[in-house]
């Protein structure tokens, strides 16, 4: 199966298993709908992606993986909601469309966002096929993830603190978008139950092509075209947020790019079937959106 | 043991817990001081003492119950702060403080809140001595009773939809309440292993209390002295929110939390040990604060 057929078979199932989620009639106004907003808002779906990859590398019939990876959109997801409030980056946009706020106003996309978080642990808890340790040790690392240290660290960095330097803007970047992206890889390792040598590459290969990807945002967020990136263009300098691109200019961001693919390729490189994570490094070298 | 010395013994557990979190230095601005902020705040510590108890009854060594007593108080906190803020209930104070958000300001209180969710299930997945079986469970439960179907959808029905009868006012307790502190009462028997046909009892137990609260919280809104109470009396009204004093009266409300009084003790009272959870429930009816 090649690459993109691949993918895109990830992606259905991805797409098929939100779906199936929050879709009853319920009591409560729109709050189900208003998840269902943002959840099925689209994306490229990196995270579950990963997850799904890694754990049908691991032996796992990949499905037994979804309601790990997608317990990862859902928090995602909720970060999402969240940081597009008015009192975080005051956004009326994400992927093309209104934000979650500017739908159903901002008591309601709190409270999505609040609900996300509960969600994904009860989809990793009850999935089907999985061992009890396999579930602790999954939902435990999504925890520290997106906790205190992980990502809403990076998200109070971003907001709160003025970063300055290359060493805040990484350590920002890795603490907001860093560390799911790794946890995504991992998750997988953990769903398939992968020897630990093999999990530690795997990270590896996630931290890298997760730094890549950051980079390359704030690249497109400077020479992007805002049809095809789906948020405004230049937004970060209009909200005096220092980048990538400020430190190192878009020539040097570009190797630094090259590099990371490198790097996450050459930590898998010796893995019998690496063609998945090659082309999916590639494929996020070269993105426009 | 009596009551009050019991009672204290939990309350001072809790709180040296609490205390012990996220109290390192941090380089996220004051992520950390306005977690420790909202759940250092004081008040009854009624849902960790009920996880306490009940895993005492169940013959464990309550310690180590504490990370799943107080993951439900981080839980219950980050509700709290949510609910305070200008997009909810656009509350001053919160047990006779300024509220999270008047102090650090609303995007913090916003991530403050956050990150106390996957916080809370870490330390549940985390706890020391506590089986694997028992974890899933606990942390499934706690996703429950806090979901889009738990707290949250109650919180949706509180702030977003108009409950204008006793059958919508009794759901919206229930979920904003009311399964929190029944959860309390069975992550307490989910952590010591009791049996089947008993736990159900303690969950019949914390029903009857929980609704006792709410009903006497309302009471407390138009009778209650506002030093004593640690909020302003009147607030409902004011805000337009029917409580069960409109529907059933002051005099029918202290007859109906006296009915679910008896109830709740009913449900405990062949258990060997029930001195505790009937000086408790008794408690709840008594109090003005």
């Amino acid at each position: 199966m090649n690459f993109k057929t691949r993918y895109a078979a990830y992606q259905e199932a991805v797409e098929a298993y939100l779906n199936s989620l929050f879709s009853k009639q319920e009591p409560y106004g729109k709050l189900y709908e208003a998840m269902r907003y943002s959840l099925l808002a689209g994306g490229k779906r990196l995270r579950p992606v990963l997850t799904l990859e890694f754990a049908r590398l691991g032996g796992l019939d990949w499905h037994l993986a979804l309601p790990y990876a997608c317990a990862l959109e859902l928090v995602h997801t909720y970060s999402l909601i969240h940081d597009d409030l008015p009192c975080m980056d005051d956004d009326d946009l994400r992927r093309g469309k209104p934000t979650n706020h500017k739908i159903f106003g901002e008591t309601l996309a709190v409270l999505a966002g609040d609900a996300l978080q509960p969600e994904a642990y009860r989809l990793m808890l009850e999935a089907p096929g999985l061992s009890d340790s396999s579930k602790v040790e999954a939902a435990h690392l999504l925890t520290r993830a997106s906790g205190a240290d992980g990502m809403v660290g990076g998200q109070v960095l971003d907001t709160i603190c003025e970063v300055k330097d290359a060493e805040g803007l990484t350590m920002l970047n890795r603490l907001k978008t860093g560390v799911m992206i790794s946890a995504a890889a991992e998750l997988g390792c953990i769903a398939s139950g992968m020897p630990a040598e093999r999990r530690k590459e795997a990270v590896t290969y996630a931290d890298e092509i997760g730094l890549a990807f950051q980079i390359r945002d704030d690249m497109l967020d400077v020479v992007g075209d805002e049809q095809v990136f789906g948020k405004p263009i230049g937004s970060d300098k209009e909200e005096g947020k220092i980048t990538f691109v400020d430190i190192k200019g878009i020539s040097g961001c570009a190797s630094e790019v090259a590099a990371c693919t490198e790097r996450a390729k050459a930590a898998v490189a010796d893995w019998p079937a690496h063609d998945f994570l090659f082309s999916l490094a590639d494929m996020l070298v070269e993105r426009n959106k």
